[in-house]
């Protein structure tokens, strides 16, 4: 099996998980005093009542880590609370790609290559927000 | 990122990826003449109305083999039937993984890798069932 980086192209998925795990490790250099974002909401927030549920900044900061962790790991974990959680959401599905283990396949693939693209820009904005707090972005 | 043969362990969803790859290959180098697996009903299909809609152990050998093409790439088609209909199937997930992409990374990884394992079973069972029909079966 290759993973030779002459494979990967713009659509690729380990490819995606590279980039992910890079600028989270520049989100993490950059950001010398998470603390800073103690209370900052986020920008995609647009109602109050949504920002009242939604994490802040800091919370989004750890969150973003911790994922990047299990990326670079690639281990799934088997008893976590996420994964109860979304148990719950797989037996719904089930149903609808029952015996079609393709449609499944194809399904996780891409799903998962668009989460990491969602998950790598929220790091960039939140190094961004942090460079505006501390007064020195664009 | 380190995707170290050391770091991966059971659990691991490359290494799973990897072990696809690995029984996928073994297929294709057992299976020598293809052809016999034609009209070779799959074994997990159990009603006859089944049977009817679903694939010969042909078809599945060569899904199989693209199944493992995907993997080895590691690209996600953007435009193929596959991808719309698996479109229509992530629009009804979506409002119930809105603003929660750590769900979604948790779901499609916890998903990819538990597809790879049925998969990689399909593909196991299938060179077995080969083995069975040129007469050196266990």
């Amino acid at each position: 099996m290759q993973y030779a980086e002459t494979k990967l192209n713009r659509n690729s998925l380990l490819l995606q998980l590279k980039r992910y795990s890079s600028v989270v490790n520049n989100m993490e250099q950059t950001i010398l005093l998470p603390s800073l974002l103690r209370d900052v909401p986020s920008d995609d927030v647009e109602d109050s009542e949504a920002a009242e549920n939604s994490m802040d900044l800091y919370e989004s900061y750890h969150l973003l880590k911790a994922i990047r962790n299990t990326v670079e790991s690639g281990l799934v974990a088997h008893d976590d609370s996420k994964v109860k959680k979304n148990t719950a959401l797989h037996k719904s599905l089930e149903p609808l790609l029952e015996g079609d283990p393709e449609a499944f396949f194809y399904f996780h693939l891409r799903g998962l290559f668009s989460v990491m693209t969602t998950l790598t820009k929220k790091s960039q904005n939140l190094t961004e927000k942090y460079l505006d707090v501390i007064g020195i972005g664009n």
